[in-house]
């Protein structure tokens, strides 16, 4: 699946923090730089200098907001960085994090990867107490429940805070002099730990720390607190213990391959999804091409262990992603052939396997599968290296609403034949977690299965699978 | 080989026309969009409305010079574009292109790719008769040529003036209503034509054609002219032949892979380079890496051809190419790692054949081979799909001068300790053209061998293989 | 004085308002624009739709920040708009108004002109009460006060809020349908009330009212609350009486000259300063000269009185105020040349007397002495239309400190001396107030008397004239 | 008369050159930052560091086009600059100056204040010969001349360009190590030349000089050509000797009150025509008010001989020349009101005596009169510092064609309804001239006259006064 796409899915979120080293906002910089593929709307970093708070946040790419002289006046040892991915309408400077604020306590910065299901109503109880908003977004809910929290210092505020909030958070908090990383109980989003020449550096994915030369130690728990201060780094378990539910969809498109995710190899896992996909359902067929990026490692896999060889029949424009015009023609499958662009001499008069990790809406694939057989293929066979999305996600990733979800309105035959494949299979659940073997029970599949981890708030407690999911969670 | 990188090698432009299409600024600016790998500096279109022409051209890239805005005030059913990378130094506005005057018989405007070896001659003469030049780039000579004929008509004047000029030139000219499209006599550089809703269109690649849904009919032939006017598409062969001297290069780094270059598909070509390096010199090893993106298909071709399994060990960062902050500490490897980011899962232990497409000045592969043996690799061996490459390219590549060409100072023994690799081994001249078939012999090498098709004013006769190569021409 | 001169005065802020009509932004825009000179360093406008709020705010002037696409996205009848002057180090994005929040009754903007002198300590007690501030402008107390407030609608919170805090507010509050305009008991701000095609209009000064084409019809009084909503426009007194303390720096510099302020003529009330100047102390000379633009009317008044000619001895650069590269040499009083040139022939071996608005740290006084004195002049009068400034303003003007302001720490025949002119005179604080007649003590002038109005927490009561302007309010 | 005024004058250029100096590029970008009125839509900068040019050229302000990183690029001691203003259509940046070019001799730069009248002539003839033109500007004629001459040195090779030229120029040209200044026969347009620190600088207002420290040498004279050069300063007249005549717009309205041109300062010419004025056609009134900023010594001059109190009636927004939105809305004067403001307290009930410098096409003068007029006045006289404007420019000033001049389509007592005012007199041409004593038939006075000094080619030799004027000529 390509990145960016319309109607696909979008994380919503990077964090990256740095305690003690004298190169803080630089490495921050260099940190969501990595993870620029996690988000493409919003980049922020907010620095301490031990005594008080320097931020820079803006709207668009790390590399472009960030100029050598603002990196400058990002003073201090200690760092927290966020990129932001926000759905439409909601694309606002105000929304952008890290949140950075003053209260009784001090400044505190906080950066949030993952979505609160009750936040409306937590929001709603502050209001009443007297708490204004600036944004729209779940993550100052948090901060006001710590500045309203009558505990005596900053980490008890932020465990009390913590407690009242229910779903998806990897946070960093900053103070003056300390940082916290915490994970919810549920582990959703991920979140690594790492050491570069003496100072602690936490980030979503692995490849910040390869890019800025950090070694990864492991990932903060789920349920952990971990707390860098001056006195050095302390962990804790404040919260009630709940089942894994790591987010599945971090291993199927959203993490860089490079990354080592939930303490796996992403790139691994995913040519091991193809490779169970091969298996699932052989089809005789001359070659087997990916839809780049994200459907490489999954092609390679279906490849070897199909035997069907290995081509790069699609070849993506590496200069997308910057503002483009329309042409005003209607120029034929213009949106994909932007991005993408088949080679002919390769497709002309073979059988093809296309291999790529989700079908979401299902008018992208459409597109592609045309321009395949408009290059001559002879027959398509698509193959997803994932089940049927049939489910919204909410818990960080931005999925459409579920009358959009294709899977979720039409049988498989029948996306078949919207799409104008030969064959479609999916990779199954089963499949797909046996990859992970023992762990294969510590992962969200809710966006395949509708079964929640963390209900939201009036969610009908009978949706299918809701209720079995909660009493598996071994608490 | 990674695009954009330092040191290696730079293709100095894409060209794109159209004739005769209601949308001529729009195709015009997709053509370049598709092609900016050609070309990152500059970039320019000039339309004619049949009465005047329009101009814009600016620095930096297609998608971010044209608004929707200037599309629309580039009127007219005729355009020409040019993307244009430049030498440091010389990267300036005035040099961008297509080249835009007025002279006795109106307007004309010039999009060239290649570079003429008697430019500076021919200038100095010119100067010398009351010409000035705004520019340094020799495009500008050839405009001076046609405006100082004596010739009756356009066509004329510009075949007396190319008469005069020697080297590399795939050319698009445009006056209020004609356009004409020229390759040298040795085809050095590419030039495809195709048609589209009735219309003409010209690129130096057919990807460009694939974007805007044009078909490819053909090439202009070496020494060809294509004249399009009102009365229809003409075609000349005005020049004594030459015997075809197609730049290899081609084949080996600039083209996208999707692109037919000199009527052969280049991912095709590539893969066959790597098979051919595969049988050249076998070596025992777990994995076989491309360096991305240009390596991939030669990386492919090699492990197919020896059985050892391709794995994308190598990820590259997509975001690079933007400006960037260097970070103000000593991060290793950090020049390569901004692009590229070994996966430790896949490498660490293993025997790794990396397969680049060339090297250059060797600086950048020592470094790639570094990352690797840090990653964990227990014996890298490198193979080059080309051979070395021992000397600079007259007819309109970007390369470094002789004496920082690693393989024209250091044997290959010699460089195999400089990368710090357990072997190394590059694709022989033999080898690479076999895979032309019958038409190995239509290709300028000079680069490997130092025969120049054309040999430089003031170049020494004696050197070696000039002679031979200047007795063989005209077939 | 010249505006956005380093080391005077400037006026922190311009509000703007409209109630009811359909062009509520553009109005916004044009009004602000009109008020430029009282803030250039932030500007933004918030709208109401009756639903919901619209905010533009940025870093800049006000034709900068807003475009055409910007103003389009501005929808509503309602609007209010900001201009905004701040100190050093504390020009940030954050502190930029209207701030515009949400909270438990919904949607609330404010603008401010003005400052609160208990707004540290509310904003502690507030702090404790669990508030998170985002900025450092005493704004976001109010804010905060009318979101705590217990009382039972936006007006009674407002009200609420305001009894809490001291100080100078001139504030428009703007909610999903209403807007409330008031200033503080003292009345130390000004701000008009106006109507435009049946829409209410609120602005700091008249010249908004005059490029918008509405109708001024008087001023919001002291201690006035005037609340415009769906039931039409209402007025209350709410706050204890307090005796009126007009800035009386609006006269002598802020103010556009064509704008009425406290119900009186700012071009002729400097007039009639210049006509007290020439009274106070006469002198033989040959010219009156102004320092443009402040200076203008009181010299022609001080030429009208005096019958010495008027001349425009100085002219100034219009395109000052731009960014500016200063030269790395050392170019003579380059500071003030580049904003005023002396025309030599005019003064060349003239007697000349000088008038300015004010003087502050003088070193640019004595540059523009200096300047004079270099075309030629015989001798330099300087004359001052305001009394010797000492003491720092706590109600919205950012003065420097004490320390800093020359007539606070030298006697005038010291300046003189430092200045390098024949004589110095002042307008003494009796003859300015004559001006006014019946209204002269409605005025503050604690920048020359240390008789502060409205103490600051903690101000030594036993300060010269405090005490005795307590006793005097409220009337 | 406002600036900037839609359907005004506007002259073409301000040049300015510096030889010798360390900061040479420093000072021009002073030189032209002084001279911004004479031109804002592209401005220009190059250096010579002896060996060759450095050139930094663009589309807007002086202070916007120049940041110090260019400011560093432009080695050198030696600089030419140049600010632009251009008709629509033509505002592009190839026209934009210097005209920097190579040619047999080496590297030339031109910068030009004036009109050819002669240029498309010359233009067509080059053309003929094999020159190609990048611009539409007559400047390219002059530079193409140079290198067609057969001249022996860059000296000769002017002379011999410029003895083919007719019309108006102040010119700068620069070689690598040379600089020629030089005047036209007639010396339409000025050129001063100054010292500084040893260097010698020209520029068309000696407001340049002041603000850089130089001091005012004297004028290049009509016909001269001052040549700078590591020899020294030489002096030439290598031209038929013309009677001179020197812009009279210039004193009207163009230059800065606190220049000196064509030796005179412009402030106390503009004084003196007032007072004529108000001798011409004395009018009871009760003030005498200016149209800012150039009608403002004239008025003073008006208010001084007739007695009647001197008001600065109309106030200028000092931010208006930036970009601006239009209100959707239909305000009444907006496009006047924008920029100026009339103080009603002052207008309200009185005789209002208007001055103004000029009227071009009436529409503006007439949006002035009625806003006088709403804001109260009982009486509008509008006396203009100059005769009626019947005739367009050919000599570097652009105005409208002749069907758009009022002046040359109606009479006076026409335009007078049209305007609406109670009077309107111009100042006749005598009393314009008596002014310059000796020196008033010096003077081209074609646009009030239609006696062409130097009649364009086909220009009907019957035009009334042209004859004259040319038999007049004392060669």
């Amino acid at each position: 699946m390509m990145q960016n796409e319309e109607g696909k899915f979008h994380d919503q979120c990077a964090v990256f923090g740095v305690y003690g080293h004298p190169e803080a906002a630089n490495l921050a910089y260099l940190g969501l730089y990595a993870m620029q593929h996690r988000g493409q709307e919003s980049t922020g970093i907010v620095t301490s200098d031990r005594a008080s708070h320097h931020a820079e946040i803006g709207m668009g790419l790390v590399a472009d907001i960030f100029s050598k002289d603002k990196i400058e006046l990002l003073r201090g040892d200690v760092a927290i960085g966020h990129n932001r991915y926000s759905t439409t309408g909601e694309s606002l400077l105000k929304n952008a994090q890290p949140v950075a604020i003053n209260y009784s306590l001090g400044a505190l910065a906080v950066a949030h990867n993952g979505n609160l299901v009750n936040a409306a109503e937590a929001r709603s109880r502050l209001e009443d107490l007297g708490s204004i908003f600036r944004s729209s977004i779940d993550t100052e809910v948090i901060v006001h429940l710590i500045a309203k929290s009558t505990a005596g210092n900053f980490i008890s505020r932020t465990v009390d805070a913590l407690m009242q909030v229910q779903g998806a958070y990897s946070l960093l908090l900053m103070t003056e002099d300390e940082m916290v990383a915490v994970r919810d109980p549920n582990g959703f989003r991920p979140l690594a730990m790492g050491k570069l020449d003496g100072a602690t550096v936490f980030a979503s994915e692995t490849c910040a720390f390869d890019l800025i030369g950090a070694e990864y130690v492991r990932d903060v728990n789920p349920g952990e607190m971990v707390v860098v201060s001056p006195e050095g780094v302390r962990s804790f378990y404040p919260f009630p213990k709940r089942r894994p539910a790591h987010c599945i969809f971090e291993f199927i498109y959203f993490a860089r391959p490079d990354s080592m995710v939930f303490g796996e190899s992403v790139y691994g896992i995913r040519k091991a999804f193809g490779r169970e996909l091969a298996r699932e359902n052989p089809v005789k067929a001359d070659i087997v091409i990916p839809v780049p990026d994200s459907g490489v490692p999954a092609a390679m896999g279906y490849a070897e262990e199909s035997g069907i060889p290995f081509e790069m029949g699609l070849i993506r424009n590496h200069y997308v992603g910057r503002t483009f015009i329309e042409p005003s023609q209607q120029i034929r499958h213009f949106g994909v052939k932007i991005k993408l662009n088949p080679i002919k001499k390769l497709i002309e008069g073979k059988r093809v396997v296309v291999v790529d990790d989700s079908i979401v809406r299902g008018t992208t694939s459409r597109k592609i599968i045309n321009l395949i057989r408009q290059a001559g293929a002879r027959e398509v066979h698509l193959r997803i290296s994932s089940p049927p999305t049939t489910n919204p996600c909410y818990y960080g990733i931005d999925t459409p609403r579920q009358e959009e979800l294709i899977a979720a309105n039409k049988s498989v035959p029948e996306i078949q034949r919207y799409l104008g494949c030969e064959s479609l299979t999916y990779l199954t659940n089963e499949r797909m977690l046996k990859v992970f073997g023992d762990h294969g029970a510590d992962f969200c599949t809710a966006c395949f299965s509708g079964a929640y981890p963390v209900p939201l708030p009036g969610m009908d407690i009978q949706q299918p699978g809701l209720f079995e999911s909660l009493s598996a969670a071994p608490r």
